[in-house]
């Protein structure tokens, strides 16, 4: 069965880890067919849309999205992207490999961030002068879906440890939903469960990340704690990220199009390759979807690096490395 | 001229570490009079309230407050005793000691948070059965107000670089006001300054902290972002904290009751003691403040240290010998 995927490379350095990102598809086993979608600070320029019709068509009728990265108009592109595939999960591993030069070397954490409301819903105004507010919305079912959705995944991913983050001491009504929406499902399934406080968890991550397995974290707290990983294990070049909805998904590194090194094609591709391989996963290759994560691993491992881990490779050498 | 310290334990090792920063402003050469006051799990299961009335009181008529730590009861106590005296600026410094098993030895920051608004304004409700809503309130007069103090305090204490952290590209009209109220000041000023997104900042203050100095944020990102600094500098056992007002300022650890170790007489008194150190720059005592500083930081290098510092010290001997 042949698989369409939606390929959006974006802007800056997406323009070139996407293309790794394909090359390494094409040489799985596994049939796919490639459309090809634009979005972000060029397209904008020349359209006015950071985010055409065409592209959203091109996602929502595919099987899954491959997405690089986009510069000013980032938001303006992921979070309508993560909306049109339907996706309310977003999985952020951070894993520390074996040879780079990790602050953490024990890291092995997977946040799963959930994807449609906190300060995302996006409702704002200025009330008055110089006064602004926002409504975060948080609500019982989204918090159980995406509860229910991490404890599957750490049972599936065999992982023992699972926390639930939250700021209910003072965000009281609506993160005292959440977690109590998210222990509820815990409490269904008899499963063993911490929880902690978003802060002092941030704190404990960087001192102990090898006390956290999966991290069920509300919208902004995955947003920041993710990133908070990406630091512990050598920065966002490592990171991958899947946007997990009912019949759809969308796959993309957890970093944006770096205009500082975009063009010189030296960017590391790993994380946009780690997206491609949770794809793999996704679409039931998971035996492909390993031997792309076993790849990375190596060339991690072995070289060639690319110049953010301190090597002088290019992001070719590495992806045919791969 | 005596000033008169409200002082308030509080529950748990607040107990053990708040009489430590006393003996200390009792060693110094100042004049101070202290008036304790009850706050805390302890007090509102004997009274039905976690801040008495005459507690409030005690901090508003006072120069100046110590507060230790309160165990559940931690919001109830804290967040009102932070408007009791007014106090619109929570400085957090984050220093990596010299021979502390710190993850990023080169990191001296200082967070400059927002402590009016944001989230923790906390207007909360459930619309709906399983909806819940929050109102994060962003003012420009709360924005610039907190600008204007951290370039004031970069530029007392030598502090070169200034960031204004935020996430204006999903909350934009909110982290908008914020941002623009705060760039403004800069401007007036002619001062240099950086913007970041929160979630990049935390990776990028994880793996090169010495690239930042004062870091200017929003009410939770400040709460979280100090939090991840104490991760980097060994554990919330080495933080302090000054809530600063107009008229008035409460000084406390960024560490909580630490039940765990609660009565063992083992807390780390550093925090507190630091807090105290900054209570007396704040009424003009700057040698002073000064000196404890330099006594806690030889203690810290020197030892003797407390278990969480890898030693064996009780909490009264490293008061003794700071
Ligand atoms: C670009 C931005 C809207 C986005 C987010 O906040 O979700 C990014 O930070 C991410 O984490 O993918
Ligand atoms: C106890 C809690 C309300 C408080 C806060 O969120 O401000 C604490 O985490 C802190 O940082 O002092």
């Amino acid at each position: 069965m042949t698989h369409q995927i939606a390929v959006i490379p974006g802007d800056g350095i997406g323009q070139e880890v996407t293309p790794a990102a394909v090359d390494v598809l094409e040489a799985v086993d596994a049939e796919f067919e490639f459309v090809e979608g634009d979005a972000g600070d060029a397209v904008k320029e020349a359209t006015g849309e950071a985010l055409p019709q065409e592209t959203r068509d091109i996602a929502a009728e595919s099987d899954a999205t491959l997405f690089g990265a986009a510069g000013e108009t980032a938001a303006d592109v992921i979070l309508p992207l993560r909306e049109v595939v339907g996706s309310f999960a977003n999985v952020r591993p951070a894993v520390s490999y074996p040879g780079l030069d990790a602050v953490q070397p024990d890291t092995d954490l997977v946040f799963v961030r959930e994807n449609t409301e906190g300060v995302y819903s996006g409702i704002e105004s200025e009330i008055a002068d110089g006064v602004t507010t926002l409504t975060r919305v948080i609500t019982e079912d989204a918090s159980r879906e995406i509860a229910e959705f991490g404890f599957d995944y750490a049972e599936e991913n065999g992982y023992d440890d699972v926390t639930i983050a939250h700021k209910a001491n003072v965000m009281r009504t609506t993160d005292g939903e959440f977690l109590e929406a998210a222990e509820a499902v815990a409490k269904e399934r008899d499963a063993d469960y911490d929880t902690a406080l978003m802060d002092a968890l941030a704190m404990h991550l960087i001192m102990h990340p090898e006390d956290y397995g999966v991290i069920i974290c509300p919208n902004l707290a995955g947003d920041v704690l993710s990133d908070l990983a990406a630091g512990l294990v050598g920065g966002l070049g490592l990171l991958p990220s899947a946007n997990v909805g009912t019949d759809n998904a969308l796959f993309e590194p957890v970093h944006g199009s770096a205009p500082d090194i975009a063009g010189e094609g030296v960017a590391n591709p790993s994380a946009m390759i780690l997206s491609a391989a949770m794809l793999l996963d996704h679409l039931g290759y998971d035996e492909q979807g390993d031997r792309v994560r076993d790849a990375v691993e190596t060339v991690l491992d072995e070289g060639p690096r690319t110049p953010d881990l301190g090597g002088d490779a290019s992001t070719e050498e590495v992806t045919q490395a791969v």
